[in-house]
């Protein structure tokens, strides 16, 4: 297993992908809750779903250019990429997760698994 | 076939939908074109895509509360719906316009069919 990831450039991040990385319930949860926590290692993940959906959720968002993981030992560390994202598409970050904060406090109980 | 179509209630409108419905290239350039111009035919967008392509990203844009479908004698026209997604999910759509206009002015040539 390679010990670096691929992680698109800066200018490579696309939004298609963005957009369709953001559209997943789980992926916007692990998204908001690293926001709130900065860098965390996956584990901490591990309540969300089942770990190989996890792990499928991961390489989306990370394809996408909106997480990173970084290899610490056994441990892979997560952040959201949030500068490249502002600086490529300034305000989207921030649209989505109000939007998603918006939705969560309108209808707490309701949870998608798409 | 039925003269009504379905159209989600404004608080129906769900996040997940919606950035998944934007998250297709052709589905954006025909909210970025119903943006400048306002209500119009389905078959402005002839060009796009082959017709039953179209269809489907019609429903798509339709079911996930992005755009108002209002059948008149033979035709359908096509509208945003900002008023509903402004309220829903405030800056969201604009933040997803800029972002489809920055790209679209960093990269004119290239164009993904997703």
């Amino acid at each position: 297993m390679a010990r670096e990831l691929h992680h698109p450039d800066r200018d490579q991040i696309d939004l298609s992908a963005v957009l369709e990385a953001l559209s997943e319930p789980i992926r916007r949860e692990i998204v908001l809750r690293l926001l709130a926590q900065g860098e965390a290692p996956c584990q901490v993940f591990d309540a969300y779903a089942p770990k190989t959906n996890l792990s499928y959720h991961y390489a989306r968002l990370r394809e996408a250019g909106v997480t990173r993981t970084r290899i610490v030992g056994p441990y892979r560390m997560l952040s959201v990429r949030t500068d490249d994202l502002a600086a490529r598409f300034p305000g989207l970050l921030e649209a989505v997760v109000a939007a998603a904060r918006a939705e969560a406090a309108k209808s707490p109980a309701e949870s998608r698994s798409a």
